[in-house]
């Protein structure tokens, strides 16, 4: 396994789904920057579930503790270790899948992988819970990142196929946590609560889209070829369950634009370069051009439905067929928002202290 | 700047377009592999530009020379540099972008990163010429895999608007590198011509994409959570210029499938798990499940086009019109069919050889 | 701060001597290992100070507790995160130092880097204390070395001018924990007893040399030319605070010697390739060479002295004399022999699963 | 293997002693420096064997040719690939040492490691003329901290049972390079000569000690626990071949130390701070405190001696004696101090960037 991310903040995540806890570990971050646990709590609590999103009635009153690398108030330079202790870990359901491996889901890979060995309780390591620790260091990063201005932003764009319509950045912080979609485009809430609530009664679920923007990231992060923007957003994204593609500006639409429409032609404007069009996303050449970067991620169904599925058991080697119990969400895509930020702000955080953006001690 | 990527079997590029030469160091590849110039020419001169295909003129004749790490024609378990020299470097046209970036190059970012001081001749460091060492590092990596039976394949499955229809595997063995557009559908061979011709004329590009398989890669492989399969082959592919996405399996068309479409239910067949579908390309949780890897990218335009732009000169701080010279490709998907191929396969022989499926010494 | 450790078998450490907890995250852990509480504590209750060492008397009753990464008594495959509580923190000492540091300790230097924001607690992030991780982690990778057999072993061999005589192997596993100085010689232990009891008595401290041997290390571990297995040793053992040199095999005294006598000269013995002599400590090339590994530390005398010292006043720039209250060891060398072992083994774990030694999963 | 060194300035380093070339691609060099192969050039002169001082007369006249990350005569921030040819060398003598490993050498931990693939000719990879690929770094990383200030130097210190007398600085920047043996203290010029002579005529060889210092390092370099200051230096010179000891400041004879006298004591000096002493060598808690960094390593005898010896054959299996013929350094360690000071120079241009102190852009 490979549990850490970053260079010079570097991330380590551990626990799982039904275990003792999860957590995270942040090595490098600068000190001096005043944290308290309410400041990842307020992060933290945007990623509960949701009455009314089609999500997990699981009671995760999930409380931050920092145990460690924060004293009188600020960052010291050591390593913050984050953590929540797991509670209400119901655990009947789960004996079934440790043989019985559900479609779409990491049972049956973890299984092969780690020989059997994987705690397969709520899909384990591999449980959308661990997501908790990337909201716990990305608490951190914005934090950070705020200090030079940099702001991440994320929305739900699209579930199903109910598209949102394109909104200013003021609608997208203003609305995004205040309904349980995480749309901006406030117009499609109920058309996607009856897109869900369908869903959920017919046992199923449902797939989407997620922008997310970084504004005011400056002209100059990112470290091509191996290290650019694109490369490591990319790869933080798809450490998240379920993201199964990511793109950046026109993104795959761009293979079907001519040169002369995609490329963002440069002018000045008082004294600075902007492009007039932004399909780049704000990075050329894995390097930030001083516009908004623009970040899609697909993320699939939840895997996790009602209906009957076909499976292998891998004790017998016969074909089965199961019924998934337990409580799902009918939609994950909502609260992967805040995770998606998360995961931007730690490659963003990372990003800014290699470029000396961010300085070794906040004064 | 980030050169380098792999854990155990790590690449690390240098050269510019328009310097001395460009180059690459393979640091961890198994003593004892069979290695001759000619295993590396051959994937080398799959990136040739092709007459027909749109594709600039300039005669890269490209001669790989390996300048360690082989010895009476094995590997010999120290860090192979091969390298190519660069010839017929048209120095002409390059003065006028050092201030005057190009729109969609990397030009204004590289100026911004590194004060100017980056080699700007024909794009420099940002050109697409050093996908040379990427397709040299592959042609190593290609060669291991085989040894356990992996292959990589990929074709163009659209450029513009023309989409490819889905073929069989022994379609794309047999006819991508027949066929300047690197189609394995031929069927649509004489429109794509027709369109490359017609933007040509126009003085404009073409983008598109390209589908990368991996075949018998055994479940298992990948690193979660944050060097997951996924995550560690799109950070890989979006090093190569012009990449603006990533998806796996169903992809971005997730977003539209219920759960009970996406999923992949499983199946065993003649003693071997195998799931019906393969809407997760191959990978479950970021780890392989026995399935091929099905990977999509999505190439930008070409940057380089005839037709005028706006963009801004750096010294006089002044809006300009700029019309680049030089031979470009209308479209550089095709010549992007082989460098994604290998991509994939380092990122898979760096999994293979963590994952033990590679050993340390080839007997 | 930089607080992982290793390549496969990867450590993150993390924790403060007077904060809420210490603790370990061991990224890489094969899978099925059979892992318990005990089987940690065991080595941390070597680590606890021995009445009669001279060393400190606080009431370290450190209790590991296992967070993350086994589930039904085996690992998992996942993360596994180790941690002891702090209790007994004596805070009433420390106010003194945040301004005024004492000589020896890293509190000047931790002061600067951190701005001043590091913990100064008892050395916060620089304190002996962190060692508790070292050690629980070290616990880990000696369970796991010791399915192939590998064998880790360390004694003082000179604390002040007493020096140890060479004993047999099994001398050093009947006697080391079975005396409060980690002797393996223990004709000497009146001796070192005196030479403590003198230096307490006169508020004084002093160093040590810690030897570790390493049974049944095959021949070819180790990644040269810059993961060499002695650079990779070093670089662990020199993460202990107060180790100031680590040599292998004749290691200084081989600056003394002529070729003739410091090259060991090979021979077969039962089919079985050794050498006469090991004055290569193991290693040669960097890479093992089937004999021991002999390596030897030296530790620096504990700074903490009752004597009054000479330092300055960080906020008045003024020099000062300082008395250093609080518990102290007189002699650090004998707790320091378990944390040498654990990071021996810690690094020799990683180059195990490097060269497939060690399997990803136990079975 | 793992032929990379550093984190923000990374070096990777190819080629064999009888292969067509030995390199290094430096990655993550500032741009904007001005560099030319004059100012590489005149480091790696200074590793060429010196007539009299019982070094090879392999007339190695590496002429270092920059390959990339230069343009119009700065550093671009691109990865700069520095190599020499190999010219003159002579293959005959090596055939025998493919089976007959030679005592000292990495011959047989090679053959293991690499299942008899290795380029044995001259030690291949193992060979002390990799070092040349260190100097080349060496040069740049010099060159880079010039621009701070930070001065390397070093000199031998001891060879044989002769040891050097301690030194001015300003005699080790005047001597050193004007004498065959590196040495500071010329007055023992005549009896190390002699002593070399004596083993020259004895066919035997000598190993011996060498400082290094570091002058005027800023206080705060070095990311602590694992990336200390100590770990990264002594990871870095034990990677020399030949070397087996590393210690900082008072470093093994702190052992004979008490903590009254081993600790150095602050005081401040005309707003300096500063300690009276320097038996930390200019670490504490490995972080630089300001003062001198103080570095000696142990070099061990050349084991190529002209002297019989036992070795085993490896087809045959049976104990043989061999006779090294070719050409052999006497004493390697004057060959050795120039390579000792580029790799203290490369990490430390490491701890630099990331600490801040070097910029990314020199302007």
């Amino acid at each position: 396994m490979s549990n850490s991310f970053g260079e010079l903040f570097r991330i380590t995540s551990f626990g799982e789904s039904h275990g003792r806890c999860v957590g995270v570990v942040i090595d490098g971050c600068p000190a001096g920057l005043i944290l308290t646990e309410e400041d990842i709590q307020k992060e933290l609590d945007r990623r509960k579930p949701e009455p009314g999103a089609g999500q997990t009635s699981r009671a995760e009153e999930d409380r931050v503790e920092i145990l460690s690398g924060v004293f009188q108030g600020h960052t010291t330079g050591a390593p913050i270790c984050l953590l929540v202790w797991n509670k209400d870990t119901d655990q009947h359901y789960y004996e079934q899948i440790k043989l019985q491996p559900r479609p779409g889901h990491a049972d049956y890979t973890a299984f092969i992988k780690y020989g059997g060995f994987n705690d397969y309780r709520g899909g384990g390591r591999f449980s959308g819970r661990i997501t908790a620790g990337m909201v716990m260091a990305g608490a951190v990063a914005k934090k950070l990142l705020s200090l030079v201005n940099i702001e991440i932003l994320a929305c739900t764009v699209q579930i199903g196929s109910i598209k949102a319509s394109p909104v200013e950045v003021e609608e997208i912080r203003k609305n995004v946590y205040q309904n349980p979609f995480r749309l901006a485009d406030i117009g499609i809430i109920p058309d996607i609560a009856d897109l869900i609530k369908k869903a959920r009664r017919e046992g199923d679920s449902l797939g989407g889209i997620i922008e997310i923007l970084a504004l005011n990231v400056p002209a100059g992060l990112g470290e091509p070829i191996f290290d650019g923007l694109e490369g490591q957003i990319a790869r933080a994204l798809l450490a998240i369950p379920a993201v199964k593609g990511v793109e950046f500006g026109s993104g795959f639409s761009a293979a079907l634009k001519r040169g002369s429409e995609n490329n963002d032609q440069f002018l000045i404007q008082d004294g600075i370069i902007k492009t007039r069009t932004n399909n780049a996303g704000g990075i050329l050449g894995g390097i930030s051009n001083g516009m908004p970067l623009v970040i899609r991620i697909a993320v699939k169904p939840t895997p996790s439905i009602s209906l009957k599925q076909q499976t292998v058991d891998l004790s017998s080697g016969r074909n089965v067929e199961i019924n998934i119990m337990g409580r799902h969400d009918i939609c994950i895509v909502p609260r992967a928002v805040v995770v998606a930020e998360s995961m931007v702000a730690v490659v963003l955080c990372d990003f800014a202290l290699r470029s000396g953006i961010l300085p070794g001690v906040i004064k």
